[in-house]
């Protein structure tokens, strides 16, 4: 069976929420994981989320918009994964910039070098769910229209849709995932412009409120961080995933409300109250969404395996111990 | 009736095919137009262009890619008409960042001049059918899944998409169009790497071979730049037409050789041969496309006028008196 045993492995965002969690996967599993990470404040990446394998990864503090930076990094890789990126739902509010120069150039960036100098790398690409938006028929699958309803989910849309472009045009080995609202150890917990499970999981640490936007019955498919990683992983080994794009979800839909409750349950801290929507949440708000995951499973054999208490459970217990790296 | 006399009108791009096309008809109907256009080569702007109303249109030259000075260019303006962009479709085979910078960064440069110095604007915005690409049904409406075959085309999309979203997020006045193939007078001749039909034209004035890549029967609809002028005039005046997108095309579709036997039976002179496709004109080929036009006919009572020999027969003239201008 394949693994990542002595392959070298470029985890672009490696010290973020997803990208940590996939480079102790890796390193453990006996990869040679290098990381590429700017830590921008506010973005999620931090030091303490590697470690577990600190001293078996290699770290470069550097931007994925800086062209020559990632050509000298990308070559002799044999596996890269391109998680890095403005994740901030709500920044194009008052810049849209980063969302552009971030998502899409310094996607981009990535590609070509990829075309000039590693043309045979497998690369793989995290986007998301809110690529879609708006969508008329659950579960959606991955011809559903896309609708995005904000500049951060378009620009990681236009990124995900330049990376297969360079896989029918130049021959790169790209897949693209949508993944669908992830949480566990190693996200953010400062603030809720984006994750907001995560948030929800340091209100109820805190024995603080946690508030129901609207009627809390919009449903959503939650997944773990072992899960995603599990699918990046996956893809990543999979001959059949090259060019193609899955959807990286639950094939099932939670609403609002039971995540909430169940948070509640699984921590034994946190109440929860009704709140109106503030005016940019209500906009930028796709509505129901879940995956269609059956693509994954035909063609990879993935499907999510933590269900939604164990997935809480553990995510409780990982911030109770480690806190103080977090709050 | 509602027209643009007195009013006061940005084209960007406004040197090139469609927008100086716009601007004589502007012009002429009482506007007052500026223009801003960067000349670049190879890119379609030309002064001979605008020729008729050389004297009284403002010409700047300058870059969309100048947030501050579109942010000057925008202030004051009743209509924004965003027509300047990369327009080559193979340019990114050598060089991606043109269509990032020019036609998602520039266009996000205007969205954002309007939005702070000018929202009450309105903006209209002219895609490409490139932007639907590979389409499983015919003729295609707004809704169909977009899967563009190049870089050209994707940021094309990505542009428009943006322009939506300052609608929905910001209240801006936009409209998107998603223009088919337009032919007609003022296109570049120079080469073909866009524009076919124009560059067919040429062909036949020099009474030169016109290749017709595989059997020729692929089926496009082809416009006429004065319909597609006329499309982006009652778009401007519609108030149903903001925050909308409208396909611009044809409704009945002709195939490649029927469109090059019509237009040589008009030049009288050519001839035409079957040719095999480049491996990269293959690659971004995406097959027959014909436009749904319902939408654009119910709600801004617009449709295509001029039939396809009609079109050809003045674009032919048009050349033929001022060749020197642009062979």
């Amino acid at each position: 069976m394949k693994t990542f045993r002595d392959t070298n492995v470029l985890i672009t965002g490696g010290l973020g929420f997803i990208g940590s969690n996939l480079a102790i996967a890796l390193a453990n599993e006996g990869a040679n994981v290098t990381i590429l990470d700017l830590l921008v404040p506010e973005y999620g990446g931090n030091w303490f989320n590697i470690e577990p394998v600190r001293d078996c990864v290699e770290v470069h503090l550097g931007d994925i918009r800086d062209l020559e930076l990632v050509s000298t990094l990308v070559t002799g890789k044999d596996y890269i994964f391109h998680l890095a990126a403005q994740v901030d739902h709500f920044l194009n509010r008052c810049d849209p910039f980063p969302d552009l120069d971030i998502n899409i150039r310094g996607t981009v960036n990535l590609l070509e070098a990829c075309k000039h100098y590693n043309p045979e790398a497998r690369f793989i690409y995290c986007g998301t769910r809110g690529e879609y938006g708006h969508v008329c028929h659950l579960p959606a699958d991955e011809e559903t229209p896309l609708h995005p309803t904000g500049l951060y989910e378009l620009s990681k849309c236009t990124g995900g849709q330049i990376a297969l472009l360079y896989h029918s045009l130049y021959g790169l080995s790209t897949t693209v995932l949508r993944a669908t609202n992830t949480y566990g150890p190693r996200s953010q917990m400062k603030h809720a412009r984006y994750g907001v499970v995560n948030w929800f999981v340091r209100l109820a640490i805190d024995d603080e409120v946690l508030r129901v936007f609207g009627d809390g019955l919009i449903k959503r498919d939650f997944l773990f961080v072992d899960d995603c990683v599990n699918a990046l992983r996956m893809c990543a080994l999979s001959e059949a995933a090259c060019g193609e794009l899955f959807n990286v979800g639950v094939d099932h839909p939670t609403t609002i409300l039971e995540l909430i409750q169940t948070l509640i349950e699984v921590a034994h801290s946190g109440h929860w109250e009704y709140a109106p929507y503030t005016p940019e949440r209500a906009a930028q708000e796709p509505g129901d969404f879940y995956s269609d995951i059956a693509k994954i499973q035909a063609l990879v054999g993935w499907e999510p395996d933590v269900p939604l208490d164990v997935g809480l459970m553990r995510t409780v217990e990982y911030y109770h111990a480690f806190k103080p790296h977090y709050w």
